[in-house]
């Protein structure tokens, strides 16, 4: 018998149909003597509907008003869902986040959670009851005001609490098969990856999968929560996120898979005069607007000149602001130009293999060439090597990458070599 | 400098738009200088559409769930509305019923307030905030379950918060300018009552006026709170629901106001045995399915035959259980027959000036007389006579004794002999 968390996305609750459809599935893993706990979001758009009516009643909705709102769709759902599985014959109980412990920082719309008290979920799950959480919330340790957890919030309010419960693991349901080698919508020849480290879920998250939110991914690798991703349509197996096994990395795939982002510009400031501190000052600029800096190039500045260039990416949505800020640098620091440019896409290959097999790079770079795609910046990190190419590109590099590191096909990658999860 | 509760009902949220002009006569409350507590209930509908989508997932929705689902939806209108008030320069902050501290029984449906803690709105008054209360809710002070407060809930939450505050006075918004004479849709005459008393008004709403809920004037009569019930389109005086004042018995009009209803049927047992006992029998069965009976008519028995009739009346949705129970004990009491009948409306006169004056028993049975209504049962308090009549007599009979105790025009009936509120 396991105790399992298990989380739902709004999708597969959108109607009665929906939920009872979900109540059945749940019941079933009860019904097999497991303990479940299971976290819920909201139904369908309901997230997206809350926030129209309230900017329909107000501009800039206050903060912690617009958290009491939003935080009622996923108790709704909770509740609903509670309902359908006592139908199925089994106890369930709905829980808000701040019934179950789940305790944040007082940063509405974006709180982080600092701890998870579970006590009234334990008793349910001793008294046999299924247990549902609302997802996306928790109360402020500080106000006793409800928040929401941001971004990702039900996925990582199902890490934490599996973590606090000492879950033996934690089954995040959604839409697609699992984590694959590449966006299937892109590369055709993408496969399902049946077993991901923490590291290379974290390196393919940061790097532009949406299948799991970093902060989820971040805190099931503190807690060594094993994550589950898997398709709430089929009952297959999906993509087990897990602790690399003790000395197993030389037997690692040298890439695991291939995400790809093109929500990101890069602006490129032209000129810098070779000063101590004048990159400092660009970026405390920078960041002093809270925007996200992602890669940063900076080449040796030219003999002649005593300037050099200084390129950085960032999100699309932050471009103005940041150009806006460093144009009003410009006297004072003295470059010479600013240019933004926001048709570019990130490409990274990500693979603990690279650790121990030389040559990654040069075979990376080589596929690209083969496939005339031209590099604007590169980055990397121990197990991950990012591109900056023209995102009219994109699609193209992430083929021939997935090609060239055996990818396509379930016999030319070795991608691990024990039996699958 | 006064301390004020507030109650609005669903339909003055109905929508953004009247979600923001609620906000701006809140405010113009708040700005005349007076600390302001709303009790706000679901937008329009809402509770209506949550049932049925409720009801959509489980034909017998489990009751803890389903209060956790229906206070989603004061939850989603206080939050909406303290962003409303935040945008005419003030600062609101809304707070569910249990972080209002509303301590309740347990009985999911039909919680019935213990308590009231009020600390966190005392502290948020204290800041200058105006307090948003989600109404209908309260927390269970055995499970610390979410429960909701069954019919005329927010009624009762706002006048219960307003004895708890120590507020001055508690002022119920609704879609009339207050309470009538006697319904204007069947007496055209009739006319707003500027004052009345609480003993006047737990009659009236005991024998069917809408306008304010038993529960509600009973809490506002124990707690001496001022209830002023009025319309939220006009800022026109209302009804103001108080203390009797002292010595002023005299003064009062005989009559203050006619109600009926509707909703009940009446039950007659024919023939039955005028033996010790028979009675308790039959009404300990009916109470047992825990029907409400209203009036029960007995006389005395017939010399002749040793039995007696007893007749009582209920609410028709309880027709069928209370004639399925007596059925079940016609052998064992042995009465003779049963009749049923659902086309009776009940007529009742209230005015604690009756104590006063004699002679009105006779005025109304005259008027009734006059216009050829005929009464089947008759029941009176201290402050109310009521009769039962036919169901299409009902209107004729308002009409009637509404003229008879001159409540027709101003002029002809002296409601108080002091000035009005």
């Amino acid at each position: 018998m396991a105790r399992v968390v298990q989380k739902f996305g709004g999708s597969s609750v959108a109607d009665a149909d929906s939920i009872k459809r979900v109540a059945k599935r749940i019941a079933t893993t009860r019904q097999a003597g497991h303990e479940v706990v299971v976290v819920i979001s909201a139904m369908g758009d309901t997230t997206d509907e809350l926030m129209d009516l309230a900017l329909e009643v107000s501009p800039q909705p206050a903060p912690r008003e617009l958290d009491m709102l939003l935080t009622s769709g996923e108790r709704m759902s909770a509740a609903l869902l509670a309902m359908a599985i006592g139908d199925q014959g089994l106890t369930a109980r709905s829980f808000t986040g701040s019934q179950a412990g789940v305790i944040t920082t007082g940063t509405h719309g974006n709180a982080r959670i600092i701890d998870i008290t579970p006590g009234r979920i334990v008793s349910a799950l001793e008294s046999g009851d299924v247990v549902i959480v609302a997802g996306f919330q928790g109360v402020s340790q500080d106000t006793k005001d409800i928040t929401t957890i941001g971004r990702g919030g039900s996925d990582t309010t199902a890490v934490a609490l599996a973590a606090s419960l000492g879950a033996d693991y934690c089954e995040i349901y959604t839409d697609v098969d699992g984590v694959f080698t590449a966006d299937p919508r892109i590369a055709p020849n993408a496969r399902r990856i049946p077993k991901i480290s923490y590291e290379e879920m974290l390196e393919m998250a940061a790097c532009g999968a949406k299948i799991l939110h970093l902060r989820c991914v971040e805190y099931a690798r503190r807690e060594h929560v094993p994550v589950h991703v898997r398709s709430s349509f089929t009952t297959q197996e999906g993509t087990w996120v897990t602790d690399l096994e003790e000395g197993t990395e030389m037997e690692q795939a040298i890439i695991s898979g291939i995400a790809q982002d093109t929500n990101e510009a890069k602006i490129t400031i032209v000129g810098v005069p070779d000063r101590v501190g004048e990159a400092a000052r660009i970026f405390e600029a920078i960041s002093s607007i809270e925007v996200n800096i992602d890669m940063i190039v900076q080449n040796v500045s030219a003999v002649s000149t005593g300037r050099t260039d200084i390129s950085f990416t960032l999100p699309k949505t932050d471009g103005k602001a940041a150009i806006d800020t460093l144009n009003a640098l410009k006297e004072s620091v003295g470059f010479e130009d600013l240019l933004y440019d926001d048709q570019i896409g990130k490409v990274s290959v990500v693979g603990v293999g690279m650790r121990s097999h030389p040559g990654v790079t040069a075979k990376f770079f080589a596929s690209l060439a083969d496939a005339e795609v031209n590099i604007e910046m590169i980055s990397t990190s121990e197990i991950r090597i990012s591109v900056v190419v023209d995102q009219d590109d994109v699609n193209r590099a992430v083929r021939a990458a997935h090609t060239a590191f055996g990818l396509d096909t379930e016999g030319e990658a070795v991608v691990y070599a024990g039996t699958g999860r």
